[in-house]
């Protein structure tokens, strides 16, 4: 086996550092490159400066095999990173004419002429590949030199996500660096707190201490459990075991294997059973419909929402009976049912969910925080109080966050019955 | 004035590299330092190796006066942290009884034992005053030499935060090293590319080279310009003239200054009009709803919103006339319009939005990422047709920030005749 290759990576740009973007793209080619074995070991975040980026990338070239930038492709003056990488390598740029070309047929294609700016994006590394961008101006680059690989990356994520796909990982495999993946499963668990996790899945792995590495994450409500196999002494089946005795001890909580959205989990479900589905929505205001729309091909299960933000829209629009109003107010268990079966009579949907309640900063009859999950379903309805002290944006979040494990849990729970019943109006 | 002190980061972590957290330290470190007068100039994240950690210490002890470092001081074997900086700075460390106390009390408060790990925490550097935690074990430390300072931070955000603000950020102050917060302003552009808006600002910009440092931040079909004086040489007279020379020559791409999202301009527009707003929508299914009711106080204007997923809810509950669906199809202009207006009957509002498109993976009549925004307002109806090729989410994020802009623009283009409508009407 060969000798693992040295990966750092270089994030240019000045709003890394004064704290205006998160780097996300750190996270993302973090996870890209470990899963293809390749463990990233230093990152740079470097400001919008000539020096600054060739002492840095100096500094990575020194120490590793591979040395990835992004950011810094731009067309306006404070974009060096080109410039910068050719002063540290010694390296002249040539302009290229079919970069130039797709730039101005790009701009062309808007009926717009290209700025004289964009041109900059033509200048490659004397000796590099180009890597193509459909998504953008700015084209990557790659360059052999010195034994070593320097990979130039835009900085908008769409941009840089699919070149990474497409152009990286494959010349990365070609070479032999990037490997097949290293073993490693994510369990997807749902509705339960990460050291309740943790504690459950204790004496499951502790027997795999030194050969199966575990990370948890913790993220929108979601725990995802890692285990990446350490060396050669962990076959695929021994990985596949612990990971079906981690699922058995999870029960109800696990959702899922790999990054499957729990929306996707749900319109599975609800397909397999040949099931409709809709929902209304007061604070969360569009987040879970959008949910289950950003999955592609929702429309089969996915009718439709009502965002009844006004809150005369639930009784005039929705039909929530206006004595439920009255009598329990707008954000209430009756109203959050009231809400679902609506839904699902105004869409004519089998399944229907429903969300109303305090997103904050004010609150009314009940604390800023408070949401009520209703579900109407063939076989019942139900509601559920959640509370959840935090910002807006936080509070909306966990609300549809709760209702999607919500749906899970009771389509688990009753999707044997449910299943007969359906084969039974069949 | 004192030449600005140079402040570095280390971030410490294997999960900030293996992409399993996104580092969010840097984000909150970055700005509170720009926000007190102080660059960060570089942030290094580094894996929990004593090597590693040991030479990006040096290097950045090297170029910097103050150096941060965050994480590695947990009581587990992989927190490195105190032993690589006692390596790099050739210092021992000491064995504190003051913070030894601290942690058996925090123990024995939960009725345990002191795990013998933790008394690891108690190693202080040599020369080092101890800053205190009292959200966890780990102290933090302050060390003056070579007339540079050390500040050692926790890693849990909790921790680390709190003690950032009462006990680093004072003694800063009081050594001079924080000052007020520099002069500083930003423009937010919407609907025009980082390469034209930088173009048209140039002339503008060019007599302040040296004096007022430019960045352009493009995310989410936004372009922010940040300008930022860099001396005592421009006064806030200069910046305020500076920033209104830029905003007269941008027009109406300018959508208005600092953080504000696009939403919440709007929304402060038609309340001002004193005028309401509902949305129609499928191919986004939600999002565009979402955007609006993430602003706080959005009932006031923003009365609801329909998803129309499946094609027919668009004929039977929006009541888009059949005719229109039949003979232009469900993604067109006519269909566009046909839903804003029934969206403004339905919902009963003065203007409406409307989005309907192809957001791919497939297409139908037009190719996948074909988008049509309608909208409905007093004063008379439109439709714009936009087409981004990108992945189903890039589509859908794209077609809600056309529809937003194009609303806006809209406002301010009629927003003196809305404006003489509304007051006849009053």
């Amino acid at each position: 086996m060969p000798l693992q290759k040295k990966v750092e990576l270089l994030s240019l740009g000045d709003e890394l550092l004064a704290g205006i973007r998160v780097n996300t793209h750190l996270t993302y080619l973090g996870e890209m490159l470990a899963r293809n074995g390749l463990d990233l070991l230093r990152n740079q975040e470097l400001p919008d400066d000539l020096e600054a980026i060739r002492s840095g990338f100096l500094g990575a070239w020194e120490r590793a095999d591979l040395v990835i930038t992004t950011g810094g492709l731009g067309p306006t003056s404070d974009d060096l990173t080109m410039d910068a990488l050719a002063l540290a390598l010694g390296r002249g740029m040539r302009m290229d004419a079919a970069v130039e070309e797709a730039i101005r047929e790009r701009f062309a294609r808007r009926g717009w002429s290209t700025p004289e700016n964009n041109l900059r994006q033509c200048r490659i590394l004397e000796g590099a590949t180009v890597l193509p961008n459909p998504e953008g101006t700015a084209p990557g680059q790659w360059l052999e030199a010195d034994g070593r690989i320097l990979v130039v990356l835009p900085g908008p994520t769409h941009e840089m996500q699919p070149m990474f796909e497409n152009e990286v990982l494959s010349r990365l495999r070609e070479k032999g660096w990037a490997t097949g993946a290293r073993l490693c499963t994510q369990l997807r668990t749902s509705g339960a707190g990460e050291s309740q996790i943790a504690q459950d899945l204790a004496p499951i792995l502790a027997p795999f201490d030194r050969k199966v590495r575990v990370a948890y994450c913790a993220h929108n409500g979601l725990v995802d459990v890692r285990l990446t196999a350490t060396g050669d002494e962990t076959t695929e089946d021994d990985m596949k075991s612990l990971a079906h005795a981690c699922c058995e001890r999870l029960g109800d909580s696990f959702a899922g294997y790999g990054d499957c959205p729990m929306a996707a989990i749900i319109l599975r479900q609800l397909r397999n059973l040949n099931r409709t589905l809709s929902v209304a929505e007061s604070c969360t205001g569009g987040l879970l419909a959008a949910r289950f729309t950003d999955v592609a091909g929702a429309s089969k299960v996915f009718v439709g929402g009502l965002v009844c933000y006004r809150n005369d829209i639930k009784e005039n629009l929705l039909g929530v009976p206006g004595c439920i109003l009255e009598q329990h107010g707008a954000v209430s268990a009756e109203c959050a049912v009231a809400m679902a079966t609506a839904s699902a009579e105004v869409f004519e949907t089998d399944y229907a969910l429903s969300i109303t309640g305090y997103a904050g900063p004010e609150g009314g009859r009940e604390p800023a925080g408070t949401v009520y999950v209703g579900l109407h379903s063939p076989v019942g309805v139900w509601s559920q109080k959640v509370f959840h002290a935090g910002s807006r944006g936080a509070v909306r979040e966990r609300a549809v966050n709760v209702a999607l494990d919500f749906l899970r849990r009771k389509l688990r729970q009753y999707e044997v019955h449910d299943f007969l019943d359906s084969c039974c109006q069949g």
